[in-house]
């Protein structure tokens, strides 16, 4: 087990009714806020007239700022921080999902920071931790990024998808209320378990040895989000269902599964690539990424894929065969991604060929990337090719 | 599942050498503590010395209180407050086990209390919430009480131990070294274990449906538990099999594990009588009482004990006779009990039937017991009877 460092102070409030508890909440750190959003839904299920008079119940100066698009924009980010510098806003409200999250912590980042904002998505080096507090009413259980120290950003010029991690960027409050799922379309819902499930992979496979406890916590969570995902295609409805789903969601990425390991993260950076050039969703990617990423490096540590096949899948043990037991849980991981509806392949995604070279080229800017193996150019586009096949 | 809101703001750091943190830790609250400890143990492995240097070197004014015994005793505690009062300590670092922790809460709680501390632990309506910040250096993986919101104080007079739970309670940081746990002997390592894997039991048996992450987080919890105890025995020097136990005692207890359920906590209360009266070690008590209560209590929900049996204890399904299945479940829990050296009888621990009824009419003092099931005095009496048997 590696050395850690464990805090995470963002409040979950989690419930049927639990966004009314918004106007209180965001009180507690400032009466001039900037309300954060995407699209139309947070006015057609109601969301939006009823956080407004909560906030104005409080007596909360209110600005706006909608139009957040899934794969988040720089553009918009500029705008939001225009607004909170020229108004004196030291609070910004997230309603939305990882999209509106991430782009109101970038907001959040970039009010005080005296350069770019941009320049801290960019390196990996700089560090900045003036940041404003950010709230968040979560309408998609997906991203982790309600109690994440991250945010991921893209930039229009260049198709760049690029992360920021911080500790101060953990929301101080997440507002989850099952009920407000209920109106997620299938596949924003499986997009959204996908997600979730690459947060537990990418935290399990891991080279760090003795790591049995949150060996089998990362196993529970996928265990019981793949019991749920079944669930919640036959029965959208269901508040248990869905509450299962969304809590499962937060603590697969709120950093306590982390703890004493070193993840992965090669799927995500290779996956950002991807909704970064084509703008397909996250968890589209991933599902198609994953598989690849798996059946290129499992031969790295067969008996951490075997222990994946048995403990998450009951597949049988077969002691002199360890590689095919291994085998069997990506093949059952793929079969999980087509039965609830996600695609396992770049053709399912209409992606093909021709830029696989300049995606890989992008994605090692940084470095190599990935833990569990350190890949590089011609190592990503050999997954690329994994998952076109 | 039940609504939850769930913040554990205590920041943990953990790994070789982490206690070195202890004085700029410290330092970001206080330049004037009291340093609350037990008996001679944290001098004879240096951990006192060390800790009193990295204080110093802050330029801390440090005030002590040694003394705290395994059911820390309110005399003491009040010993305490007067001391923080006299000298306008503002913060308390709690060097040892869950008695010390505990103990510094209870003074941490009193200082600005303006009544009688004990009022808060002896009656369940009183809240009092302007309690001084509490720091942690753990030296006994048991009580889970570094994060937690809780707080266990004995009264000499009339041998009555009772809690206080406060979320002010949760300690600032708690600082988690394995390595300080080598020295730990046989005995508390094991009492230790079963007061972890008691905080995990409470918290399964619960009888609301639909908790499906957090039972899988539990059983996860436990399974590893298990393994690292049988490891431990075999070596106790060994840094990851102390590191598995030491953060599942936090992991354990830091209320994650609680989210939308409603535990059961019975057996912790039944239990409190024994060693209120007895003095004997909690975990003791614990390895006696759980299965007695569990055999008492399963007809309420077989289903739940049949799934701790399969999941848990890798027991096989007779779904024809589940009962036999849930009893397995409870068989094998006192085998691992008897395993690895902890009492399974009142007779273990010297302790016969004349105070049964005495103890059982203490317990519900504050009310009827338990969530799984409700339980009076009677019932209590059979579980002593069977714990007895």
């Amino acid at each position: 087990m590696e050395n850690f460092t464990y805090f995470n102070p963002t409040k979950i409030i989690f419930g049927k009714s639990a966004e009314e508890k918004a106007g209180i909440e965001t009180k507690k750190y400032s009466d001039r806020i900037l309300f954060h959003y995407g699209g139309s839904s947070i006015k057609k299920t109601g969301l939006y007239d009823k956080v407004i008079k909560l906030l104005k119940d409080e007596g909360i100066k209110i600005f706006e700022l909608g139009g957040v698009k899934p794969n988040p924009r720089l553009s918009l980010v500029y705008e939001g921080i225009k607004i909170c510098r020229d108004n004196n806003i030291n609070f910004i409200l997230a309603v939305g999902g990882g999209s509106v999250i991430d782009s109101a912590k970038a907001i959040a980042t970039g009010v005080k920071y005296p350069g770019d904002v941009w320049e801290l998505y960019e390196t990996k080096e700089k560090q900045f931790d003036d940041i404003l507090p950010v709230g968040v009413i979560l309408t998609i259980p997906a991203a982790g990024s309600e109690a994440s120290n991250g945010s991921v950003i893209t930039k229009e010029d260049g198709n760049l998808k690029r992360y920021y991690n911080n500790e101060n960027l953990r929301p101080k409050f997440a507002i989850l209320n099952p009920e407000i799922t209920f109106s997620l379309p299938r596949e924003q819902t499986v997009y959204g378990i996908s997600d979730i499930l690459a947060h537990c992979l990418e935290r399990y496979f891991t080279q760090v040895p003795n790591v049995d406890l949150t060996d089998r916590l990362i196993e529970g969570t996928i265990k019981s989000l793949i019991k749920n995902a079944y669930l919640v295609l036959e029965n959208p409805n269901s508040y248990d269902v869905r509450a299962e789903i969304m809590w499962a969601g937060t603590i697969a990425h709120n950093d306590l599964l982390s703890t004493g390991r070193i993840g992965d993260w090669a799927t995500h950076d290779i996956e950002h690539e991807l909704s970064g050039i084509y703008d397909i969703a996250h968890g589209a990617g991933l599902s198609v990424i994953f598989p690849a990423w798996m059946k290129y490096v499992y031969k790295n540590n067969i008996q951490k894929f075997a222990q994946f096949a048995v403990r998450v899948w009951g597949s049988e043990i077969y002691f002199d065969d360890e590689e095919r037991v291994a085998l069997e849980g990506i093949r059952k991981l793929e079969s999980f991604y087509k039965d609830i509806g996600l695609p396992t392949r770049l053709t399912d995604l209409n992606i093909f060929e021709d830029r696989f070279e300049e995606m890989a080229k992008k994605c090692v800017d940084r470095g190599l990337i990935g833990n569990f193996v350190k890949l590089d150019k011609n190592d990503i586009v050999n997954i690329y090719k994994l998952a076109a096949k």
